[in-house]
């Protein structure tokens, strides 16, 4: 059983960018897969139980980056 | 004696590309300092000897950008 979640990051702006976010939520504690859309800062993420949205602000604030 | 040269860079967007760029053109032979303005694109080349156009943007292209 996998859980897709849909959040949306702001201020990313180039293929490092999309790297480092990649980066910082694939290491989150049952993240199976991370899937980053530049232009609309969609990230789907794919994991074995529901994240919560603390996790994933603060594994993309250590990116450099926000939650919308 | 150093030379100081000053090119213009397309494309860069984040840090991350400002570090990308400053670190291929710190590899060139005799480059001693690189200083990259991400707003104006503006990257300040000092080297022992003046540099040929084709080695930096052969250096800014590895880098992922052009020179204007």
């Amino acid at each position: 059983m996998t859980v897709a979640s849909t959040w949306t990051v702001t201020g990313m702006t180039c293929g490092h960018c999309v790297a480092s976010v990649t980066e910082e939520v694939a290491a989150l504690a049952g993240v199976e897969d991370v899937q980053v859309d530049l232009g609309s800062g969609r990230v789907v993420v794919t994991s074995a139980e529901p994240l919560d949205r603390t996790d994933v602000a603060a594994a993309v604030e250590e990116a450099g980056y926000a939650l919308a």
